[in-house]
């Protein structure tokens, strides 16, 4: 049993890094494959990063924004999804509908594989008048998308848990600062809250949301030159508007046609999190989403035990601000309980044996590093507070580098072929036709368009990367999850 | 458009419960109803209600009694759903099943009417020794049973959202301590938050969960004299261990199965608030639950307007703990907005005019009571925690009374008759046989079991009310939800 429990990650990150991260799921305890295929079982552990990903939305994002939190069917009738054209041709190939044997003899319904269509159907009895402008709805729930892609845990799995932001605007100026307002808080959450360096930017026609006028995207890079797609906000335009008849009366005693933006992200980002930032020994969570921000482990070896088992628990007390575990087990060994507890990626640990006790200290350890301290007792809260920040700012700039480094220009075909191979993140000048990007995919081995960076801008010099015609911006490309 | 906002609740509580009911929370914006039939929509005012008791629960339940959060899949195979018999007899005419066509060749697949199946497969493989119990996981989620029955907001619906906890342990003792635990810390939920009281105890034979040996109740009652179950707790024995196959290896180093009880409640809880307090003028929201604690409301009418709004401003920051609303609008009436607000249920009400602002005062009026009172500003922060501990106490107070008002106790079968006819809540000694259960529902005009109080016993002269056998406990009969 002990054997089984002890068995560290196998292989190592730079070796094989879908097997490792599998591992390191496993292991931590944060998910695992369920026997309903395509769907995963998020476990505690993985479920508190979660819970953590959400207060911070809840307070940073939908308070000061003022988006309220509901809660819509999971159920969607067909003649909902079929209201507006782009968004069912989009959906459908993914879509689980009920058994007919359970509805009877009204319309098929199908497991909502996003909201729009039900909500838009209550907005349009909620809307009156500008009064009932903006109109800002969020709600946390689970999604069906019926992949036929192999399951990988959080990345990709036919169930998965998201927000979903559904807003409504007098004007389009308002709907479209807001939605890029929105990908621009989910940048910051990525950075704020999980060390996550994204890129941020536009979706091409052919990447954009069906039903969507415009798609903003964050986007961040694996270890692997593969990109995650990690949150999108669309500027819906008033296509569902006009499909769903929401209309409001204005100041100008006139009936108008509102603008629209949705804007969602998943619990993907957690294996976004896995994937950047831990290593060989395990997990790494970034300290602001760790449920436990550390474990002290008291080194029981000779007759001080009963004292050294009582100070541990003073401090587990005394630092109860950072949710302590105290790991007290006699049947494990200290090194076989570090070993444990870096593989569940605890922040920090404290070991506190008899010669620390005469000197009133403990060897504070932080799992990115594996750096030690000695800190005196009284210090110690204010220690681990800065340790904590220290480990955020340091895993946010290894990633910061990591992405930096991982891009390259291409000014030509041949460069964005080998960037491709090489798993870089290639940057280069495109024409935005899909046709064009169509051919880039297909002969590149499969690099795909992942967002054009608002901050940049093309000249009249630039060609696209592929046709050579005129660019009309400045893209990223790579392979993607 | 004000005009039909206007409207307040047209019919009185005493006169047509059920309409009243579904007026207060069609108005205060609680819910309302889908297309999807049988599906309700949670509106953000509703919502907020859940979140307040989600945030509750997690800390005053799941914290101190060491329950973590977890997901689980939507879907459930029908082979797992199959295994525990008692289970799968109590479940299978509500089950909503996925169609086949999206399956495809595998076996069919249930949309979870509770998880027990899907949570105890994974328990089977993380269950190895004593140390890993007791084991306690709960998750938040949405459920489906399809019902036939008409849909009544938040109190029957095909889809609800609900929690769920699982726990196993050694002990069949510790099992039982544990499932008696949290149907007591559902009751105090029920009061402390909700300012609910219910009835605690456990369920009959043929009223008990599916698959459980005992189910533990809290019942609510509503003012036509139906009871409402709002929470149950289970003690599953070891026949769900048996079918999914968890052992667990023991300090004595010998294979065990370890016991379990399972334990929830769910968004039924809004109604049932809505139900117990709310009057003639709309919802009366318990202030613990209130997601804003107090409207300010600036009366405009003369030249002071300027002072008056900037006054209003001031106070809204400053008592910005209790997440005040300021209604401003200025192209409504103060005896307008006094209406919409009491109707949405915000717990007290400022006012605040130019004789008050030379006064340095506001006036705070009661939900619940419309008591008025003269407050100096500096006493405000105070006289609001007050009045919100005051108007908890009221409503909580008001609704023991009613609750024991209700209560009569029958003699024998006539006194049963009468009281059912009387819409009382009616106690008496019952042999406890699923037969005379069934005798008496059918005799009765539909009053059914609720629940064996923990605290009553029987005498040996004690009779049942129905077969004049020998009783073998004290319990309510009612009608009910």
């Amino acid at each position: 049993m002990a054997k089984e429990k002890d068995m560290g990650i196998t292989v190592k990150k730079e070796d094989d890094l879908p097997e490792w991260y599998e591992q390191v799921c496993l292991r931590a305890e944060l998910a695992e494959f369920s026997k309903v295929k395509g769907c995963m079982i998020i476990r505690p552990n993985g479920y508190a990063i979660w819970s953590a990903i959400q207060k911070y939305f809840d307070e940073n994002i939908n308070k000061p924004t003022g988006v309220r939190n509901s809660y819509f069917p999971l159920f969607i009738p067909e003649s909902f999804f079929r209201k507006e054209a782009e968004h069912a041709k989009g959906f459908t190939p993914e879509v689980a509908w009920l058994d007919k044997d359970v509805t009877g003899e009204g319309e098929r319904l199908a497991i909502r594989p996003t909201s729009e269509t039900i909500m838009y159907d209550s907005f349009s009895r909620w809307i009156r008048s500008y009064r009932d402008l903006p109109l800002k709805i969020n709600q946390w729930c689970n999604v069906v998308r019926w992949e036929t892609e192999a399951t990988k845990l959080f990345l990709r799995s036919r169930e998965f848990l998201w927000q979903e932001g559904h807003c409504v605007y007098e004007t389009e100026e308002e709907c479209r600062k807001e939605a890029i307002n929105y990908i621009n808080l989910y940048a910051k959450l990525c950075e704020e809250l999980l060390a996550l360096p994204v890129l941020v930017g536009q979706k091409t026609e052919k990447e954009k949301f069906a039903g969507a006028r415009t798609t903003y995207t964050i986007e961040a890079f694996m270890p692997d030159g593969k990109a995650l797609q990690c949150g999108t906000s669309h500027e819906l335009s008033q296509g569902f508007a006009k499909s769903f008849g929401i209309k409001f009366l204005g100041k100008d005693e006139k009936t108008h046609m509102p603008w629209q933006n949705s804007w969602g992200l998943s619990t993907r980002l957690i294996g976004a999190i896995v994937m950047a930032h831990s290593d060989n020994k395990g997990l790494v969570l970034p300290p602001r989403v760790a449920e436990h921000k550390l474990v002290i482990i008291p080194i029981i070896i000779g007759k001080d035990n009963a004292k050294i088992l009582e100070k541990a628990k003073e401090l587990k007390a005394q630092l109860a601000g950072f949710n302590p575990l105290l790991d007290d087990r006699d049947e494990y060994t200290p090194g076989w309980k570090y070993n444990e507890w870096e593989m569940k990626g605890i922040p920090l640990r404290i070991e506190i044996g008899p010669k620390d006790i005469a000197k009133e200290q403990v060897v504070l350890v932080r799992r990115d590093t594996g750096e030690k301290d000695f800190v005196k007792e009284k210090e110690l809260n204010d220690k681990i507070t800065k340790a904590l920040d220290a480990m955020h700012d340091s895993l946010l700039k290894k990633a910061r580098k990591s992405l930096k480094d991982m891009i390259v220009f291409a000014k030509n075909w041949g460069d964005l072929v080998k960037g491709i191979r090489e798993r870089k993140l290639v940057k280069a000048a495109f024409c935005g036709e899909t046709e064009c990007e169509d051919w880039i995919k297909d002969k590149s081995g499969g690099a795909s368009s992942r967002c054009i960076p608002f901050d940049e801008k093309v000249t009249e010099e630039d060609k696209c990367v592929y046709c050579k015609k005129p660019a009309k911006y400045i893209i990223y490309f790579s392979k993607s999850y």
